[in-house]
């Protein structure tokens, strides 16, 4: 049987390219050793996400939304006896997100030398516009992309407008992400493909307890297996631009 | 003599099709109001522009940012004695910011109307990309829009990539916007055609007070002047897509 056609690989960034979610974890930590010295700072976690996803519509995804849930909670969970002082540590810990060295994880940069002499790469990302920008920049590997979209959702039909204004038909089309939920299953439903590659912490948000999910996707333990897997499954198309 | 050829007209959103900085005027106000009841708050104005600038490598343009660097300000204007209370009314005051309604600077339908019958027109603008996506979708104008990008800066760099992406020349191109430094000499620079709409307030750091600016842009007082300027100056092509 035919394998299908790629053209176009496109890679989630954030616990896909570099590390992510291990940051905000950490974050968290030092917020709530912060709010600990208050009283009980237990319940951070949920009161945490609950904070953010009441925020959600008006903040979007990104560090800077993170950080204004944080002295929300903060304040919430002290009943208003949080110090100025402490509400600025919690300041400084956005601004230390931001500024966080990026961390690729293995087999990032082998795996892209060689898809990058069969088909075109691309970054889909979603998150702040000018923190996604300036971790791409830092990261040292714009130079392998030759697309790159930062969008603020990862659905069917975010997905579904990219590729049109990109000229990418769905079916030529492969997303390599680790979240099912954003990264594999809107791919699988406008009729692209998908690989999964699980990382170890995933947000609540994007978790995924129980789905009845759609064939047509694969799962590679890390990005080392990426190549081999692309190279089983597809026929990969260089320079296809339509 | 021939009138150059304009397939695409491309607008800035705030403060050109709708109201912008007067909303982070009037919260400067009510954070200086805030301010004040714990002495001087005078200078808040300079203080929070030395703040805004110095965060800008972090934060880049927006709601959030600037919430973000409102709290920094109020700790540092009060020695930290600001109260977590009114900390939390200053996060407020940037979430009103994100919920405000749109309201539209008058003459924006008249010229969208009249010039989508002769061109393609599309909105590039700057700042938050879930919050201008946001602002878009609610000011009810996004179905006049064939295309719509929003950049994290606004420089010559960043408009040739994105004429480039959009298959856009330059020559056939006319951006209209509020702002000389964003909106206007940036697309003089790169050989593209500008009209500059002057709005009543302009942030400071998109204030240029000398400048030694090139031939080659237009300017009016408002909106309503735009379809005759345009038609008197340019020869507009319908659906150019290149």
């Amino acid at each position: 049987m035919d394998r299908p056609k790629i053209k176009t690989i496109a890679f989630d960034a954030d616990d896909t390219l570099w590390e992510n979610e291990p940051l905000f974890v950490d974050t968290q930590s030092k917020c709530e050793e912060l709010i600990r010295s208050y009283g009980d700072a237990e319940d951070l976690h949920d009161k945490l996400y609950e904070v953010e996803m009441r925020n959600l519509r008006l903040f979007g995804y990104g560090v800077k939304g993170f950080t204004l849930s944080m002295i929300e909670t903060a304040i919430e969970m002290t009943q208003g006896r949080i110090t100025a002082d402490d509400i600025h540590k919690i300041v400084q810990l956005g601004k230390q997100m931001l500024d966080h060295p990026i961390e690729l994880l293995p087999h990032v940069r082998e795996t892209l030398i060689s898809l990058k002499l069969s088909c075109e790469l691309m970054i889909i990302t979603k998150g702040d516009l000018f923190d996604q920008e300036s971790k791409i920049a830092r990261s040292g590997l714009s130079e392998w992309f030759d697309r790159v979209e930062i969008v603020s959702e990862k659905d069917p039909e975010t997905y579904s407008k990219v590729l049109k204004r990109h000229g990418i038909t769905p079916s030529s089309f492969l997303m390599v992400g680790n979240s099912l939920k954003s990264d594999v299953l809107p791919i699988c439903e406008i009729g692209g493909h998908a690989v999964h590659v699980p990382f170890r912490t995933t947000w609540v948000h994007e978790q995924i307890h129980s789905i009845d999910h759609p064939d047509g996707y694969g799962v590679v333990d890390d990005l080392g297996e990426l190549t081999g897997y692309v190279e089983n499954h597809f026929e990969l198309v260089p320079n296809g631009r339509n």
